[in-house]
């Protein structure tokens, strides 16, 4: 089997915290509006919207817009829901962009920085290109480059996503690795041609629902953090 | 004025010393195939093709092309032209890759660095993007993120380069600062509403020819180096 050149990972809950990241935000613009409410779930209900309408770009129901137009329509929704006041577009702005100011896991910055010292690594996510430029600014997220769907302008786990993705760096399908906590991308990856690593969190979803993280003999390597895989890949 | 936030940098004679470098490289091989010859030139002979070729593609009268394979087709005429004998396919490929282990002017890492705690910074080069990340992991060069032409499918200076690189990483155009040694660069990013800086590199082309960077009052910024530009703009 070829030597794997460059690990790519998914981002929202593979190496970011999104739900209580976003709760947290939430809960605090919540306070200065004296809104009580349920902020993991709003950080859920956020989170919801993503999927649809990635879909409705893939099958070309919807022409591209980016993950933080997706977030933007979402949030004035949910804002109306949970009786917000009439909030300036600055402000929206900037609570949107909660999404650029994520928390990594505990393991995340060192085990890619172990990972980096013997792959390029990048993350290959969904959210648009200044969306995780920020994010790794914000979060020390030591990538070499910042490879994003919408690159390619199509969602994961579209196959070309992945692919596009592998050719960038300059490496051959099979010299890719992509490491994900979620079955559907690690299935797309693997049907696109890339070798799969699932690296499990159990507590993405917090108390709303459970991690779907069984282990399955379609990934090669199956860790419970970064560390696990730097590891497994022999990095020191 | 709006404020900068984003840096972006032409890379070859910029960041890195290509002229140095790749005639390194290539005397290394030379000696191997007991060739001997002006190395210097044979750079300059190789990074000669560069712009012809891109304006092929900006004209359309070539389909793209990305750097990577202008270096390849030019090597392969040079190889023949010095007198090199049949070299296989591998050690060609390592040896065009000479253009991917770069090395960086004296303050380019630690003047990027400087930059980089007040801005997001990456390079916007012709270069393609493995290229770039591959340079970036070789040079320790602390990009945030890795933009070039190949995004946009056009070469610079076509405007499009610079309006996409702006764009994607969430800026205006007058937010967006395009730091280079050439003129022809400058005057591309100027036209497509950046601001720009220019940082002279007198001894890019050795002895071969002078460097155009005498100052023009269109450069809003006009400095010896990285950690100049870093003193302009305030970086700690």
């Amino acid at each position: 089997m070829k030597e794997i050149k460059a690990v790519l990972f998914d981002v929202f809950g593979t190496v970011v915290d999104w739900r209580k990241s976003i709760a947290n935000e939430a809960l605090n613009i919540g306070k200065k509006y004296n809104i009580e409410a349920n902020w993991g779930q709003f950080a859920d209900e956020w989170r919801e919207a993503y999927h649809d309408q990635m879909k409705a770009v893939n099958s070309g129901e919807r022409k591209w817009i980016n993950v933080d137009q997706i977030h933007f329509e979402r949030l004035e929704f949910l804002l109306q829901k949970y009786n917000f006041p009439k909030i300036n577009y600055e402000e929206k702005l900037k609570l949107n962009k909660a999404w650029h100011r994520l928390s990594p896991w505990s393991d995340s910055v060192i085990g890619l920085k172990r990972l980096k010292t013997k792959y390029i690594i990048a993350p290959l996510s969904n959210g648009n290109i200044s969306l995780l430029t920020n994010m790794g600014k914000h979060a020390n997220l030591p990538w070499d480059a910042i490879l994003s769907a919408e690159i390619s302008k199509k969602y994961k786990p579209d196959i070309q996503v992945y692919q596009d993705a592998a050719r960038i760096l300059g490496n051959d399908l099979e010299e890719t690795l992509m490491v994900a906590a979620h079955k559907f991308d690690l299935l797309g990856a693997l049907e696109a041609g890339l070798r799969v690593a699932m690296v499990t969190r159990p507590d993405e979803f917090g108390d709303n629902k459970k991690a779907d993280i069984e282990n399955d003999k379609r990934w090669e390597f199956y860790c419970r953090d970064f560390n696990q895989l730097a590891d497994e890949l022999n990095c020191d």
